[in-house]
């Protein structure tokens, strides 16, 4: 039973065998589905759409305000501070290059890290300090503790829930320690926002980043949420119309933050449709999610660790009970064969690869990759238990497909579904691609 | 009559005078209303959305299929040549940005060109140079054909249409110049691709930008079209997940373009609603669209020149027939009093200020702005008159409301009109910020 109402929650798709099932998504960590209330207040805002900070007309002045109560509306569902501030982003890899642009010093971030939390630290010119990993969660934090002590640090980035196990560190800790050391704390919310509620200014965390993609708002909008002093005054994100005061050619006065990072027409849909996300996900009672998630993610657990061959993987021994992100290996098959076998024969979406975190899978000694479910707010009893028999009956040999790796990605060596979809489709894609590959 | 059927044609605003109209949006050089194809078509993706490069799910394959396809049916709207690339970017602005930092050499822009295509070149290590204008569109063209001979640039970047007068620069005749030079050339299409086709191939350009919110698709997303030599090697434009081939810590290893300017998950919702107003541009015959235009401006030109007190602006004497947009002032009344008034008391939507074109606003004297109406899809020869009426009223002097200077905006001393919109809208915006000031 879906928590909230989804757009396409009913989707049917072929099987091998001829027949339809409803799709289930447990892809949703990756990117969810639209809520039903982010698609009617599209619906609603889209006739009243115009240009935004310009323009006079009623439109323009409706549709400013639009974005701008969006942003607030977004700020506030994060718990920003009164003078914290809220950027429109299109992601949070977006968010995170921005902000990257703006920090002053040092970054201290894990080699557990995903993509969007690594790599665009990188550009930081004072650099990137990896802490080698640890086998317990205690360790890991004495190291970052050790490291803030030797090291002179601007910042501390860390993820709120790690994409490839839902593991979390504990933020109010890390913020403690941080600041005793002078450094502020950047969490990347990409993934635990999707499944907890979140606030900056309950943990003390300096500067929070999401995505609507992940957040049941998929138009295209992310943000950032913080302090405002460095981002007033960081390099300007995006050059262009809006970002700036005045311009005489080869001179430019710079606006404050959020103008400053936001240049060219915002994007006031996907603000809009953040903002809805935000509101109905603010509605849900945060037991109601955590009891849905909780409750889920253990019949999983359980369902699958009771298969001999099948392991779940785990960071630390002693940390909280992740969000609903589980990610397994099944022994002697690969990772993207188990996926495209779930894909074909059962209508389940996975994830195979190596989730954005390669030197995470890589300390974890799974350079093949492994295979990752997760459970959002349309994932149902009848979901789970479809995965748990779906790997039970590819250990079985139970398998009616002959799939083959193509230029690394895993398919059917023949595949007679019908092709379904939006109009004007003229292929399925091959989805081993990019950094989810597992070759 | 509207060319093409567009969502929120018929919106009713309110009016000083207690009584309610349509609003006639001449405010679509900045932000167009989604044409109803568009918005049928997000409609008709959203139960499809899933992850997309990465999960082995149907949905996860058709989501990929329909951004790679998008891709194709956006290059292919501005004549991308085989080998070009098509990266989805976020709007115009965005698009300029990823460029520059992948231009391997000097730019060469003009001190016309507007923000988007100003503030970002500032970013190339190589510089700007900025050729003084010239009262003729033979003297600016001979200008730089003799800065192109004296200095060594890599690109010369060109607006496919300025934002103010809607005049453009004869595309071909530039290409000629710049490639006997072996100098590429850039179009900023983000006005042009709204009121013309356009082809990089017909017209041997080697980069176009566009946005989607100016293509009447406006769900964030825009493009960037063109040689691939320079977008496979430059610097990644957005670092994360996606963009990479693989990383090791303190070791990254990037993909060729696309990918590697669209770091994080994409778009997929705006590529699809970009793709889909392609089609519906696409096909409308060109004559249609420009026979609509020619007809509209020619009547509001001749209309508000008619009135005593009303300069319509132009760059050159000698350019071809401008774009549907048209700039102009009204002697001693400010022009954000004559946009407020014009929305108040006509329910018309226009923009005042300097149109995120400062350079060029004071190159025409005109420090104080000026007014912009915009002629689009949707107009009718009724908007037309609506404004030209508007327009004679207010020199008449049949003003009823009292219009104040507040904060750089001109609104109403007291605003009696009702608050409508979508719901949840606690105020209408003051809309003269950022570079639309006109103070």
């Amino acid at each position: 039973m879906s928590l909230l109402p989804l757009v396409g929650s009913n989707t049917q798709v072929p099987l091998l065998d001829g027949t339809t099932v409803t799709y289930a998504n447990l892809d949703v960590a990756a990117s969810a589905p639209a809520l039903q209330s982010v698609a009617d207040r599209v619906a609603e805002v889209l006739p009243w759409y115009a240009s935004v900070h310009r323009g006079a007309g009623y439109l323009s002045q409706v549709s400013t305000a639009l974005y701008e109560e969006s942003r607030a509306t977004i700020g506030a569902y994060v718990g920003a501070r009164e003078d914290d501030v809220t950027v429109i982003t299109r992601n949070t890899t977006d968010a995170v290059n921005l902000l990257a642009g703006c920090v002053p010093g040092r970054v201290l971030v894990l080699d557990i890290e995903h993509h969007a939390n690594l790599l665009p630290w990188h550009r930081v010119e004072a650099g990137v300090t990896a802490v080698a990993g640890l086998d317990t969660l205690a360790g890991t934090i004495d190291a970052l503790a050790g490291e803030l002590a030797r090291g002179d640090y601007a910042l501390v980035a860390v993820a709120g829930a790690s994409n490839v196990t839902g593991e979390s560190l504990p933020i109010g800790e890390i913020v403690t320690l941080a600041h005793a050391h002078g450094a502020r704390v950047f969490v990347d919310g990409a993934q635990l926002l999707a499944h907890r509620h979140f606030s900056l200014a309950a943990t003390g965390a300096d500067y929070v980043a999401f995505s609507g993609h992940k957040l049941y708002a998929p138009y295209g909008a992310g943000a950032l949420v913080g302090r405002r002093d460095w981002l007033d005054v960081g390099t300007p994100y995006l050059a262009g119309g809006g970002a700036v005061d005045d311009v005489e050619v080869g001179e430019t006065t710079w606006q404050p933050a959020p103008a400053r990072h936001e240049g060219g027409s915002p994007n006031v849909i996907g603000a809009a449709a953040l903002a809805a996300a935000c509101t109905t996900l603010g509605g849900l009672p945060a037991t109601d999610l955590d009891r849905h998630e909780a409750s889920l993610r253990g019949r999983l657990v359980a369902g699958l660790s009771a298969l001999s061959g099948v392991e779940v993987l785990r960071l630390w021994p002693d940390s909280d009970e992740p969000v609903g992100v589980v990610t397994f290996t099944v022994d002697g098959i690969e990772p993207g064969r188990v996926a495209a076998y779930l894909s074909a024969e059962h209508g389940l979406g996975v994830r195979d690869g190596r989730f954005c975190a390669q030197p995470l899978l890589k300390r974890l000694g799974l350079t093949g990759g492994a295979v990752r479910a997760s459970i959002g707010l349309g994932t149902s009893v009848a979901d789970v238990d479809r995965l748990v028999a779906g790997v039970r009956s590819l250990l079985a040999g139970d398998v009616r497909g002959d799939y083959v790796l193509v230029d690394g990605a895993w398919t059917l060596a023949e595949d007679p579904r019908p092709l379904v979809g939006p109009v004007g489709l003229t292929r399925l894609a091959d989805t081993a691609g990019s950094c989810g590959a597992a070759v």
